[in-house]
């Protein structure tokens, strides 16, 4: 059956969706529905347009032989604004503090529709740098790192606190728990990285400040560059706040173990959306 | 500016997409485009033809108070050929047979496009069955966890090995490993599974089957209900294989530790997707 051209963009639009940020070929779709290119092209001016006034990405279209269409998930800062406010109500919500002023936040890692949509604002601050892998470090951050990776369609490379065997061979370094000040041990697969790469790095939580320190250093034995780093939750007292050389999301305040409460707010990631936005505007 | 049809339809089209398995009132869609009902139905009804012969999956319109639209994505058994060839292609390229008989996997896991895809095709096999909540054991089952749950629209469970002080009160359990015969813990958090829930369990590999042994034995303790088990890659001599009440997606043989080489086929999905497919004619 041949599709009607309103059907032909639904099928379109579900195509650029799946494969974000990634080069398709108008010949791709013009095979594929046996149309005109320039029905096609028409087709994804439409896409175009409604991803536009929704705010749902950018699609750009490149001329020449080497053309195609390629789709850019993106959203503004009040949509943005919005999923960081359901991210810090469900913080807030219930009994979460434990034991040493930590925080349980195992249900709200494991809500894949949260962390897709945090992983979408995490990748729009990150659209206009070049990026080859994300990385993380096992266990909580990897949810989030899946969903900024999906977006940039880029691998995820996550980094072990144990070294198995299905690992092949290892390059480990130790460094110092900036809270409980013990020496724990990262452990990265060999092959994971090539030399010279553009990492992101993501984690869910920051105290100390040691694991990111740890991932740094660890990054410098595989000679990467790191263009960003990623922390989900930043507790009160992390002594590399000062810095705001990373993105945080959320921030938790004024514990009260006594009373078992605590203050959330959201991080420093609508300034870094700012800063994106202006770029645009000057890119334009 | 008011949306175009087309446009609009591209609107919805990602909003189906980005909620899958979540029932939305066609109010939403009225409210949104401040358009009759009748035309919202109709461009359902598009979205749901374009959806049927690309075999994206299904689109249902439930009539009445409580009513609005739900898409669950499915794929065919051709389309999920494809992703399976494309997943036993990538894990037969390169060198990959590390000491003991062990595969190198991580680059494979790391890939999010295909562990979205294996994700699509799995939830397809569990898509007519009640699941409130996916478990998954650390590391590597975790990305392929997230996309079945993602499409699901379910939570993620995550059992650790380590006990950490941010999961609070935990219940732990000791196993054997089916294939070192160590003795090896597993921990959950013991506020991350209800009662009577009814779960799938996902893992990347299985060799001695002792890890699924040992998140079966963790589920009892939670007095939750196993409505599944899969596995990503299973292992030549797993014991555990002739009962195939398990779902694995890809199987490895005759590994030859002296040559590095092994070999690779499809697992026992496709029949468990047929079986799934003559469910569907039968309640047709």
């Amino acid at each position: 059956m041949k599709l009607k051209r309103s059907e032909r963009i639904v099928v379109m639009t579900e195509y650029l969706l799946n494969n974000p940020n990634k080069l398709i070929p108008l010949t791709y779709f013009v095979t594929k529905f046996n149309q005109a290119k320039s029905s096609i092209s028409e087709d994804i001016h439409i896409i175009k347009t409604g991803f536009k006034e929704e705010n749902i990405g950018e699609v750009k279209t490149l001329a020449g032989v080497s053309g195609g269409v390629i789709f850019t998930p993106t959203l503004v800062e009040e949509d943005a604004r919005k999923i960081l406010d359901d991210f810090i109500e469900k913080i807030s919500e219930g009994d979460r503090l434990l034991a040493g002023g930590y925080i349980f936040m195992s249900d709200i890692v494991g809500n894949p529709s949260l962390m897709n949509k945090l992983g979408r604002v995490i990748a729009t601050v990150y659209k206009n740098k070049e990026i080859d892998a994300v990385v993380t470090v096992a266990t909580k951050g990897i949810p989030v790192a899946y969903a900024i990776a999906s977006i940039l369609n880029k691998p995820v490379i996550t980094i072990r606190r144990d070294n198995k065997v299905t690992e092949g061979t290892t390059v480990a370094i130790n460094y110092v728990s900036g809270s409980t000040k013990k020496i724990e041990t990262m452990i990265l697969s060999k092959r994971s990285l090539n030399n010279h790469s553009k990492v992101l790095l993501v984690d869910d939580f920051m105290r100390g400040g040691g694991v990111l320190t740890g991932m740094e250093s660890l990054m410098n034995e595989f000679d990467v560059e790191v263009i960003g780093k990623v922390i989900l939750t930043q507790c009160y007292d992390s002594p590399r706040e000062h810095e705001n050389d990373y993105l945080y999301l959320s921030k938790i305040e004024n514990i009260d173990e006594y009373n078992g409460s605590f203050d959330v707010k959201i991080g420093n990631v609508i300034e870094k959306l700012k800063e994106v936005e202006k770029e645009d505007l000057t890119n334009e």
